[in-house]
């Protein structure tokens, strides 16, 4: 079950984070500059995946960053799935796809079919047309052995606006939405007690993602808003479980955008990779002690 | 304003009828199946572009239905829109994108920037992540003269799951949306008295269809669900202004794969093009002979 393969990466990484690559052409790097957007996003795409892969236990793509430069991005897209497989990393396809029956089975099988495409692990899904739109992407990763994302929390201040409205149960939506993640998930709970299919929690609400967690035990949250949203490392403690597990923090820009942060940046690319090793291994050691120092028995 | 030229064409050609190409490989014609996947979708679209193009105002490619190929499926939705464009058809591309802001950004810059990969007319967009996720839409739509439909009321039975939930002012999903669309639409209103940000509000709630064309006077609605998936002439009339404008009703597969059902059908490419255009004509006539009863003034 890819759940399991996640939570050895993390226990023999020690570490729950992963990294964003967001590749937005002026933030990027003079020294990738001299190649063409798709060929130095794929550079750059390159480099960080070699320079966290023995740090992070997965990265996590963003579509948008590449569709922006159209087929020949998604190019770039596939390439790098690919390359951080060979680099034993798994892969969050951050898509957050969603549509009616059969076009959601179109994109399940571009995103997570083995004999798709794109081929990524797990997939973020968007469940705004209802849970008939999400059963393709389930089934596709039942059959595949990959795993799902779903919307439920996310870290933008207008997400309040749909996901805190209330159904005629009386349930709030996101509340709806994490006992789908939990039953639906139940079928793809692996050896190590955890789901295949979790859920996208925003790190921005730490009270609101205590109450999830409490629903949602065996489910993974993926937690994007690390660092440069606002989100810090006591407010993520309340995604994981009391064993350091069933949370995923994201960052992209505080590991991949510090450089001019640091005084002694030269510009050279070695120095740039090793300053996005350090902001990896710096994050890796703040959740790693805020989870130490909240619960006593973590698993690794 | 690109509302106007919408107008404008479903005036000419008197339809509000528009045609989908959801290219899924089983359905397509045997005549296609000579050639690679993506090869003979592109040549199948072509064909249905030429077909149609004298019918209908507008296609409404379907984004999954080419991302199933990756990049080279890509790169085959980039030249419909562009040979769509050559045959004067406006393009409603519909791949339901939305994200927190700077992602989103990248997507509306990918799909409706006049100097992006895709360069599409109108756009769909999914609002599940809060108003704050559609305003880089808004602001790339408003640059380049493009429009928007924001999914508001989707034609699939789970829909009603978080679309009808209501939020802490009482006010249902699909309400509070179409709030937003009528007062971010302000903006974009053309001469004709319509504006280019519209809604998609499906074809199976022609009840919950009038009610919202109470609030969004201004918008254009999408209208999928259209024969195969139930939805009647009949259904959709609540979708319209009573000037018969206001409405774009889109139908795939029962224009595109109706081949079967002709007990003439003699599997050549001729006859099955002759096909299409008598389903799309068909679809044209019971449209407007439904609009002509129910509306006595409409303006073409």
């Amino acid at each position: 079950m890819i759940a399991d393969k996640l939570c050895e990466k993390i226990r023999s990484k020690k570490n729950p984070c992963i990294v964003g690559l967001d590749p937005e052409w002026e933030k990027l790097p003079d020294c990738y500059k001299h190649l063409s957007r798709p060929e130095g996003i794929l550079c750059w795409a390159f480099d960080i995946i070699d320079a966290v892969s023995d740090i992070v236990p997965a990265v996590k793509p963003q579509m948008a960053f590449y569709e922006v430069y159209g087929a020949e991005g998604v190019s770039v897209f596939e390439k790098i799935v690919k390359y951080a497989h060979k680099k034993d990393l798994l892969v969050v396809d951050d898509s957050k796809r969603g549509d009616v029956g059969n076009t959601s089975r179109a994109y399940a099988f571009a995103h997570l079919s083995k004999d798709g495409p794109i081929n990524s692990d797990f997939l973020t899904v968007s469940p705004f047309l209802g849970s008939d739109s999400l059963i393709p992407f389930l089934e596709e990763a039942k059959e595949n052995d990959k795993g799902l994302f779903v919307l439920v929390r996310t870290s933008n201040p207008g997400s309040v606006e749909i996901q805190n409205a209330v159904n005629s149960n009386g349930e709030e939506i996101s509340l709806l939405l994490s006992r789908f993640v939990k039953s639906e998930g139940q079928g793809f709970i692996g050896k190590m007690g955890y789901s295949s299919i979790g859920a996208v929690v925003g790190a921005t609400f730490p009270k609101e993602a205590k109450e999830l967690r409490n629903v949602m035990k065996n489910n993974f949250f993926l937690v994007p808003g690390y660092g440069a949203q606002g989100g810090t490392a006591e407010n993520v403690i309340n995604c994981f479980n009391e064993d350091g597990l069933g949370a995923l923090i994201s960052s992209s820009r505080a590991i991949t955008y510090k450089q001019e942060d640091v005084p002694t940046y030269d510009g050279t690319r070695n120095m740039y990779l090793e300053i996005v090793r350090t902001q990896s291994k710096n994050m890796q050691k703040d959740v790693y002690s805020a989870l130490k120092s909240a619960y006593e028995n973590i698993s690794y």
